[in-house]
């Protein structure tokens, strides 16, 4: 039997699932491929033969279509990162006596840039060692869209129009009250601002309310943030900051760390980033004392499936499927990626490319794509993302709250 | 002429702008009213003469379908009180004066128990001085459900279906890592547990991770919430917390003043709560030491029109309409209101009540529908909550954006 399997990495978004309902959905067109098996909790449930067939699970249209309104990562996740495999022989080795138990050839990998590492790191092992038989691709996925290799990440989209639909909420906040005002919104985005960015859609939006947007691609510097709050509130009396979580000064030093210098570490080494919109609010309140809140989506930005973009969802189908075809040709060490080809009207082309382009790499926000202003961004970066937020999709509802599917552990 | 004039007060909610478009609707279709003003800013508003014409604004259907779904308060609020109108009979004055310059013989006031009592207090100023052509009446709003004299507040039903869809999705974040993991998020309400019950709606629809619900109106102790957190974990490695903003100890300290002693109070005398969740979230490090996360949707909870409750807006709707229905009827120092006739199926009937059932009372959750337990909440909560966040609306969007309507201030 020639069987594939499925599993997920990193952290989770809006739209992960949706890619592998894609993954799922082309493996059940070939004729090339038998049974689809997934694994619970990325690379490192393979290690623990934490693996399940999933052709039963989703036997009926209903259930991947749940599945793709489904938030988060529905075969769980891990943060493991496989040291290389010249160091690990043992850990490889594992995994593909994990592949033969079940008759393993092709294994598409669902994450971010860590996660293909992973991807990078297998098929060199299997390339080193004759295993020819088996072959390992990735689908890519981040709500910080900060792959190299592709235009924008599955899962940004949503994470985006989540961001900017919170923003054009928020403005009706701000504008009830009639005393100066500020709202700082903190986003995710670990090293990269472009989920910030997205604040920018709300404002072009509407032009109804200032605001100041900073990325974490630049050096903050706090005097300057402050004379910018008072220069928007003496034009209009409120204005909404939207701040990536991981500005830092110019030493380097994560503006968040002034609220918790002992952030947490993940096991892939990234710091926990948070805290840093109240760390701003502290400031706004010390120096110029007016009305400020604080307002962290945290997790929620991240797994709001109530407010999926349509967009979004029907590309990381779309890459999923991609990513099964790349298996089925034998193209081994590969991410199924897409290109954009214009922003109006909005056409992408779906393609392949190297792993090598996207493991271990990060894409930030082009400076150029940054406001000379230091607080905003460019015409650039709103036909950027503007394509990615639209389309709506309505998640299921049961008693008027919103029904995902669990895939059982078995 | 007679004129009706519209305004609203207190915090906003999802569905303030449904009651006041049930307003709109239902003056235009008398033709005891003549034309439709509108106050921006609430009380403090009229007293600056901040009042336009909101005839032209909504002459349209679409602009009124526009404005059922646009969150927060669309003629802006505030949280001034008056003093009683003995102490204070020239503000009473100036607003009788204002009233008419404009020749307003109905005002209908939306807000919660504090905005009531300017609606007590105004009635009362009336009354008192042989004002007999003025009718004020107030309409219900608050996300906290606090208010007596009705079965529950608008504006509750979408803050309670915002919650509920929240934890369903941190349930399928929670269940992505394979580690013991407690998410803890932190609900508004002031004094009173009712916005921090609705996860318990989502406990109940999907059955698969542990909750554990404090609400404000039971002491909270820290030492059995690390006693519950432990054997939560215990039994299912992963437990998801919803606590109110306002839970105290047995001395009567909220919990929260432990993240920030200088909590703000605003004109109503009533601090604005936030950091518990945080507060807890280091006390589960310190005690237990697993993965934890203190998720707080702050004002998101409150101006999320993204997923509005159908069954929230239409009765918000109505209830504006009634309030109309009363100033025409001249039943001054009413406010509109409704029973509850059966939880299933759903039923209620408009009604009104006096103001002084209402004005600075409040409402809080039964002690005998809070779990002997003490972390979670009864059969008859449920009940009592589930009808109110039945059925969708979707908002507009333009470009992939929620889409609202602003009042011109003109």
């Amino acid at each position: 039997m020639k069987n594939i399997l499925v599993a997920q990495s990193g952290g989770p978004t809006a739209a992960i699932n949706a890619t592998l309902a894609g993954v799922i959905r082309e493996a059940r067109k070939r004729s090339e491929i038998d049974r689809i098996y997934g694994a619970f909790h990325g690379v490192a449930g393979i290690l623990e033969d934490e693996i399940v067939e999933l052709d039963q699970t989703f036997a009926s249209e209903k259930a991947l279509e749940l599945l793709e309104k489904t938030p988060a990562a529905a075969l769980g996740s891990c943060r493991l990162k496989l040291k290389a495999s010249d160091e690990n022989a043992d850990q490889y080795g594992k995994i593909i006596e994990i592949f033969r138990k079940y008759e393993i050839h092709y294994f598409v990998y669902i994450g971010g840039n860590d996660s293909m590492d992973t991807v990078l790191q297998l098929s060199k092992y299997c390339a080193e060692n004759g295993i020819d038989d088996i072959c390992v691709v990735g689908a890519p996925k981040t709500i910080d869209n900060d792959l190299c290799g592709i235009d924008h990440c599955p899962g940004f989209g949503s994470a985006a129009k989540y961001i900017a639909s919170v923003c054009v909420e928020l403005e009706r906040e701000i504008d009830v009250y009639d005393v100066p005002n500020v709202i700082i919104i903190e986003m995710m985005g670990r090293h990269a601002g472009w989920l910030t960015a997205a604040a920018a859609l709300a404002q072009e939006q509407s032009r109804d309310v200032p605001y100041l947007i900073y990325l974490e691609e630049i050096v903050f510097d706090t005097k300057k943030f402050i004379r910018d709050i008072r220069a928007a509130l003496e034009s209009s009396n409120r204005v909404i900051v939207a701040v990536s979580e991981g500005i830092h000064d110019a030493d380097g030093h994560f503006i968040c760390e002034a609220c918790d210098p002992d952030q947490e570490t993940d096991a892939f080494g990234h710091k926990q980033l948070a805290g840093t919109g109240r760390v701003l609010a502290r400031l706004v309140k010390d120096e110029i004392g007016c009305k400020v809140r604080a307002i962290e989506p945290n997790l929620m930005q991240r797994c709001a499936a109530h407010i999926l973009s349509r967009t979004d969802t029907e590309e990381s189908k779309k890459l999923g499927q991609l990513a099964v075809s790349l298996c089925v040709e034998h193209r081994p060490g590969m991410m199924a990626s897409l290109t954009r080809v214009s922003d109006e009207p909005y056409e992408v082309r779906y393609t392949a490319v190297p792993i090598e382009e996207v493991a271990n790499k990060e894409k930030k926000v082009p400076l150029e794509w940054i406001a000379e202003s230091g607080n905003g961004v460019t015409e650039k970066m709103i036909s950027y993302l503007r394509p990615l937020v639209q389309g709506e999709l309505l998640c299921e509802y049961e008693n008027g709250i919103p029904k995902f599917l669990v895939i059982p552990k078995q």
